[in-house]
């Protein structure tokens, strides 16, 4: 997910001018226009950071001199300096909050991706951490790039860019058999087709009608690995990708890996992250 | 926090672009633009709802029929209905992910702001429990009236709303004394000014030159203790409000509470909020 | 392709705003506010039309009634009626242009695709027609939603919903071979991977590499056919779609049908259409 | 018609924005953020271009550098180089086929428009070529100016810039010499008033009435020359400017100039241009 | 100056979103969101309205029933109800300084200008009253409309609507004939050049390069009378608008029209108005 | 009130767009596109300057060299210069108009607001001069700027940002000792709250009940004065400040002061301002 720096600007701007409403007026009143100041930005926990460029790019955007220390996706620790920043302090003092909270948010993202593709690593499997479109509203390309940044797959990017059959359309539809025709009859040949499924009589159904993923909804481990081996036992293993989703948590995440499924997605990745603690400090007055 | 319906709609429709992209093509193919539905929300654990008003502003403005059964702030459990959707099938598939993610978070946020609220006023404190600027961006509107739901306050809305002197503020102005008058000087008489300290010598400190609010950062409950103490044997107590904030979590507050500050802030209630599990059911297809 | 009605109004609203300008001062001074008219929507020649729902979303959000006749995808003729529409004549006669321009340029688009992708039929392919991203700035939904409606493929719609490694991508990395490795390895399970080649020998590589679609760009009918032979005596023609693209025109698109490709992709049904002819009547005074 | 940099940059990169989506999923992988490339755009036919300000307004508020090797409405050939550039390759490569999308457009419709005009040069004619209203929406500003790059007129811009009576207005109003003195008694002094008519009696009464240019509309040949005759036995035709409208085509073009009009308009100079093909080449990596 | 409601609704709801910023917490707290009331929109004194329909339509897009009581243009008096209004309680409070504000600004330019216009009719002329460009920045549509309810003439409404070739302009070209013969040479048909001149000598050379306007800048009334007798002498009179600007105010306007000039400007139209007093009351509550 | 420029580029970029519509076509036609020019800006009228940071931020965006001869808040002469300009001449003549509204607005407002506050300290008077929300549409943050500039006083920036209990509000709730307390229970700590009142016994009833401020609505001099006085006697003085507004005028102000409010506002800053006069001349061609 690259996004050429002018076009993230614009996003980050977004941000700043919600929260400066008419105007910083603390600021305003208490710092000198010509007032210049060297900051850092420092981590206040273990983590993995998230969002450098993105706050590279708000800082760069309001003229601000920064340095980033460390790169997304490296394992940063209690003091350690993420940037290093120069410039108008008016600015820079006007601006910390917007940065942090992207910074803060993004971080905490990637590290609980990145903890739980460590975790399926060092337990030896293979199995994809993905998201899912349970993003906060608004924030699509920095949950996903966080996710991508933690080493977890992004998954859909919003509705047009992958067949996603589910419960409520297949409620409509009839059954899963005549969605999945349909939808190969008529899709792009550049879009996949996956298949949410209740059961494992389902799973088959759904491989067999030609999806090129079926996603075990809400399946216990159990029923997940009675699902992959009777796709094995069908010879329709090959064929398919098979996503596990639904009340899969750190807890029991390596459980759901050994059923031998080859995606397993979260939403609480992106729909309840914990913010990693960040903050800003100003370390010289006059650059 | 009052926005009429038709300001609140744009808001919620830019999230639904985001996540439509140039279509939703697993709906265009599956369901008949005929096709109409009954549907239901519904609360998936126990809960305190928010973003009712959000999420039917969504609705309606998309042609959809909704009739809200619970209001903002009511505590809902599992299997609790909140909302009846009638119409079109392609629109409400459509919508349905941006619907339940705004409901999700805003619930998610409210339910532990309500929790911390109970839990101090069982405990006998009336201290208000308060969020701050850390939500997530682009949604300082949808976090701040969750925690308003949740009975929370929303502390200061943006950057023009109120003087907050932070540490990075005195750190350029040298001192307290000279950054409040300085303030009270030239700020509009239609603002109150909150100072942050550090020791309790800055807390008497900033008191002395004219705060409305101190703003006790990172303090001990040991050390807010003695801040207010310090405060009342001055004679400062009545002249101000005193804000503890920083490092307080559900399992401290009531320590410090017990404090005698009266206020209490926390950074997590937004920027580490856990969702509320709310999904959607067709209940019945042609209406 | 599915927009809800409400997004899709917003961007035909754009369109309108950039047309009037301050005001049409024509109509403010001629015609009075009171004044309402009934009008039918004409094609002043034959075709597929396509933009019906567009068109239709912009007369609903100006408050004007509106019957559509015809159903997107249909062949209309020389005074075909495609829609009847009721209401202010202020309002209508300002939007007048807007409105044509959207329904000739899809309809065109629409037309041409329509009429390829009957010619393949009838000399018996099923190759598909497919559009490129060559559209006109800024009306990526409306090209690629007219291609849809004229029997097309819409093919990749934006940078985000598929891989697609071109010639300058390979002129960087080295090789098709590493290239596509490299993208396999990293990207979401959710994508497909196309590869641009320019040889048979690079159409190999790529296949062999774990591409899902190789498209042959600028080959001549024979050497298209070389490749789709090649393929299939290494055994990978079933591993790949084959889409070939660059030069291809309404003369020579039989003779790339016959090589056995999957998929003809065509610039020019989007970067060089003829709109279709289309004009509104006013056919009543007072309603 | 001339935009500052600023104001043009800001629409150059909204269409790069709905092309990139969430992000360049194959650059994103393939490409290192720290490449750096040098590139040429090509022309692949000839034609005359117009976009290069366009263009290059793109690349510069990109950060790229940007060499224009020829000028707007400058005649170009196969292989002529428009454009040398140079910069970070993931950012060109992202940006590629909006840059190549917008000059492709205008220099298509320059080169249509310049051989007309030239056509009617040859012939000996003063008679100018103007576009109409019919634009693709939303390029209002890139179509007429691709025209006034090719040597066309403009004609109206938006709806506000001159008045123009057409069928349904007079359709209204009743009849044409109302609707001119109700008109110029009410317009602001600054604009010109046009009308359309069907017949050569009504281009005599919209001239007396105080037209300021008379359109024909969908006049052949021989009735627009019998309109310019009558106009100028009445001792009208100094008064006004004569404009020719409608089924006017390459083919038919001299016959019009022939009449003595003074203005030709084509809606398929905007409505339906021919791309010119033009394409873009790495030529160095790493700079 | 005809915008489509719609058009209309989004200005309107853009000044009012500046307005409430995250929302009213007057109203939210007071009132019930059950609430309904009666309304009037009353002036305070008299004046000519204007903005009846920008008002109505802010109204209709919250939501509430608005009935106008006075057309725009009319002639009110203290104490005239303007508008009545019906509906939500919340939504009224919040809109009601945004609707004011443009009631009051828009019925004061209108005031001010048929006050002119007015006066200068009584004295016998027909001379224009028109305003400038000088309007408030992003105001152009509603301060032009304003002057225009008040029988003036709206004058170019932005830089691309006619050619008026300024002083700064002929600085750098060298001399007005140059500059008018170059634009002619150049411009559509469909738009005029007029050209400022601040000697009766430039008047004179302005009008004989093809000028259709001359622009007397900051002439005293003597000055002006002797252009346009001078212009007579020479027989250009006929072939030019002469239009009076700079320096002319309600106490010298009778002056200028008696020159014989065709138009007057006054910036301060629109630059400086005096805003009408108007207020709203709530006449019931409960509806 | 501290916008960063980048924030502040967008607003005055977005008033340029407005003028220039499609293009500048005077300019377009007329100047060189490699022309420079020098320019200054210069003050035809005495005055208090402001909006040289608003003014150098549209200048800068486009790319032009500008140097501040005045700081914001100065006293300005016939002829002072307030900036020098240099760079290209047809983005500095498109963009003289914008820059010269807001200049003349602003200062204006400036003007105004530092003769009133003026005219009270000479009288002795510590007495705050304030605005209202009385502003242009749209313009509030420019508005409240100059006021600011000028040395009055903001007021409420928007609706979120202070409790202001009005009469319409006083109207539905029943009286003025509820609505406080209802307000004061529920509103942020972080607020103050202002009540209207319409006689001396509301203003008691008001600070008795809590409120911050009472602002005393159209109340004559002797009115004001009986207020103070009874507030005064109650004790309650120290306990609020108090606002005169409605119905004061330079010619009043005085006497106002005299009665004791802490507080004078004035809508007519904001809502009737008389520009000043400021203009832009071309000092030297090439540079």
């Amino acid at each position: 997910m690259f996004l050429p720096q002018k076009v993230l600007e614009e996003k980050m701007l977004a941000f700043l001018k919600e929260d400066v409403g008419l105007g910083d007026i603390t600021t305003s009143i208490l710092i000198s226009p010509h007032e210049t100041v060297k900051a850092k930005v420092v981590a206040r926990e273990n983590g993995v950071v998230a969002g450098i460029r993105e706050a590279s790019t708000l800082l760069k955007a309001l003229g601000l001199k920064v340095k980033a220390r460390v790169s997304d996706g490296e394992e940063v620790h209690k003091a350690t300096v993420l940037l290093e920043i120069r410039g108008n302090a008016q600015t820079l003092l006007t601006a910390e909050r917007t940065l942090l909270n992207i910074l803060s948010r993004m971080s905490g993202i990637a590290t609980k991706t990145k903890r739980l593709v460590e975790k399926l690593k060092k337990a030896g499997f293979t199995t994809k951490v993905t998201s899912t479109r349970k993003t906060a509203p608004g924030l699509a390309y920095f949950d996903k790039k966080a996710v991508e940044t933690g080493g977890g797959d992004t998954h859909r990017l919003h509705l047009d860019d992958m067949i996603l059959i589910k419960d409520n359309h297949i409620t409509i539809i009839g059954n899963i058999t005549k969605a999945v025709k349909k939808t190969r009859k008529t899709v792009s040949f550049s879009k996949k087709i996956e298949v949410e499924v209740s059961t494992v009589k389902e799973a088959v159904e759904a491989a067999k009608a030609g999806a090129d993923i079926v996603m075990l909804d809400n399946f216990s481990p159990e029923q997940a690995k009675k699902a992959v081996k009777t796709l094995e036992k069908e010879g329709l293993r090959e064929k398919v990708l098979i996503e596990a989703s639904g009340g899969i948590t750190e807890n029991n995440i390596i459980k759901y890996a050994s059923t031998g499924v080859d995606i397993i997605s979260l939403g609480e990745l992106t729909h309840s992250p914990k913010s990693l603690d960040i903050s800003l400090q100003i370390t010289k007055i006059g650059t």
